[in-house]
């Protein structure tokens, strides 16, 4: 796992994947107290940077492995993902869901082309049918977020904030990145380090969940007591990748916790001044810029918006009370 | 007026205005029955395209005019431009207000540094107002519309549009732009039409106020009947301009009107497809392509999301119905 895979993933990437742009406001300026960048990936294909490293996983594969199919279990952005990228090669998709994901999200992969496989959350192991699935058909899993590939699709976000930080003469910067098992938060770390060493990543969690920031402290992988429950869901995962936490470890400053309460606020904020959506796990970087600005440090900080997949009622309310 | 002052206002908006993306989505193509390019200038600087063209009048004035400050009058999206093109040139700004405007937006434009000046929409004439601090303070008058260098700042989003449309291999297309007094319309007809041949422009308006509609079928300058009304306020304006009617005249295809339902429809999906926040105004080209699509030709269509500030309360409204 190095900066040349991340290269090679944007090479394969270059033509499909969206380069968002860099967005900015004079009003979140004033309530950061520096100036805040913000790098909008629910503007991505599917609503989420999880394209990226599902694009990168299934181009990477050799094409006769390829065109068996994939077969991914998850809940929510990994699946439309993975469902759109293989639907753009042409090769079967099996997606794992839980049959108590809201149907919007069982539909929106349904209609990307995937075949939906339901399961049990309370009896039935998803790891297991995926697994089961995987050598039934011939398929290959494509991981959320503990694969190399995977891995460095997500970093391709480092490779364009660099590039972008750069024309807007930002040399120094805190990075704030939505983390859940690490990809995204890893990937953005190693090109940063490779491309903008004057930036440092710090992984952003929401509370109950801040299992990154404990490993981060005891030096080894903690885990999470809940394994659900929080608004948050998109980077609510149990403990950091075996491939990502080292990764985390040598590259990123300390973790930072954030309150759901904040996300809401953070999610109208970007609504009336960036004119974006996010969902509360995709607004939790921009919550810890925006409340915790005594935790920063330097003149800028650029955070991740990394995903907008939110229903309308729960949007709604977070304008009800903070719009 | 001329494609070489669109080509000049590009190159002096370079590195201030945002080079917005052309946004997709799958599911809206599904919809709109043909591949449907979305520019989102909702994500503009000050949330609509009008910043481009206040940006490019400012740049356009002799240094010793601009300094002794510029004067506009606007409810909405053209303040807030005014404003922050003022603000960043260092030069003074009065903005003339009705004093019943959304306290949020003469807020914005305060906070922007204007001085804003309220005047009795029953009683007063604003534009006798402007015209008066014009006189008294040496200020120069940024018209909305009707002036060949705001309408070649509003030009530069038909510059992207081509780019980008070329980069996506698309040749022909439709271009559908949300239409008040015709400087954004213009203004990339103008620019589409030298660089995009292919390209043809179609003003849309909202019911009852398809003044551009119903001049272009005249072949001469039409005006509403009611003066405000429609809930897509940024693109309700009593007629065409003297400047950009003939721009319009000569470049564009047929009108479109568009039901306030339709817009509201085409806000809800937007939210849930493209995680952008579009005004109802903004979102009246978008409601066209959905939802009108026999009035269409060719198998592209782009359409111009021209501005995003909407209070919560709507937004909300336009999701509670049709997200």
């Amino acid at each position: 796992m190095n900066i040349a895979m991340i290269r090679a993933a944007a090479e394969r990437l270059a033509g499909h994947v969206r380069n968002t742009p860099l967005l900015n406001s004079p009003f979140l300026d004033r309530i950061a107290g520096r100036r805040l960048w913000v790098k909008p990936e629910c503007l991505q294909h599917t609503g989420s940077f999880k394209y990226r490293g599902a694009r990168a996983a299934l181009s990477a594969m050799e094409p006769h492995v390829r065109a068996r199919g994939v077969v991914a279990v998850s809940s929510g952005n990994h699946a439309q993902g993975v469902a759109r990228a293989a639907a753009e090669f042409g090769v079967p998709a099996v997606i794992v869901m839980p049959s108590d994901a809201p149907r919007l999200k069982i539909a929106n992969t349904r209609d990307l082309g995937a075949e939906v496989v339901l399961y049990e959350r309370a009896s039935e192991d998803r790891d297991a049918i995926g697994a089961a699935l995987a050598v039934e058909r011939g398929l290959t899993l494509v991981k959320p977020f503990d694969d190399s590939q995977v891995i460095a699709g997500q970093g391709t976000v480092g490779l364009e904030i660099a590039a972008a930080a750069a024309e807007a003469g930002v040399g120094r910067a805190e990075v704030l990145v939505p983390c859940g098992g690490g990809g995204l938060t890893g990937g953005v770390a190693l090109a940063l380090a490779s491309e903008a060493p004057g930036f440092r990543v710090r992984p952003v969690e929401p509370e109950g969940f801040d299992d990154v920031k404990r490993s981060l402290e005891a030096g080894r992988i903690e885990t999470n007591r809940e394994a659900a429950g929080s608004i948050c869901d998109a980077i609510v995962t149990p403990s950091p990748g075996e491939i990502t936490f080292p990764i985390l470890k040598a590259h990123c400053g300390p973790g930072l916790v954030v309150s759901e309460r904040d996300c809401l606020h953070a999610m109208a904020l970007a609504f009336s001044r960036l004119k974006i959506v996010i969902e509360p796990g995709g607004a939790a970087a921009l919550a810890a810029a925006l409340f915790q600005p005594e935790a920063l440090e330097g003149g800028d900080v650029v955070v991740v918006a990394s995903g907008g997949n939110v229903d309308a009622a729960l949007f709604s309310g977070a304008l009800r009370r903070f719009a």
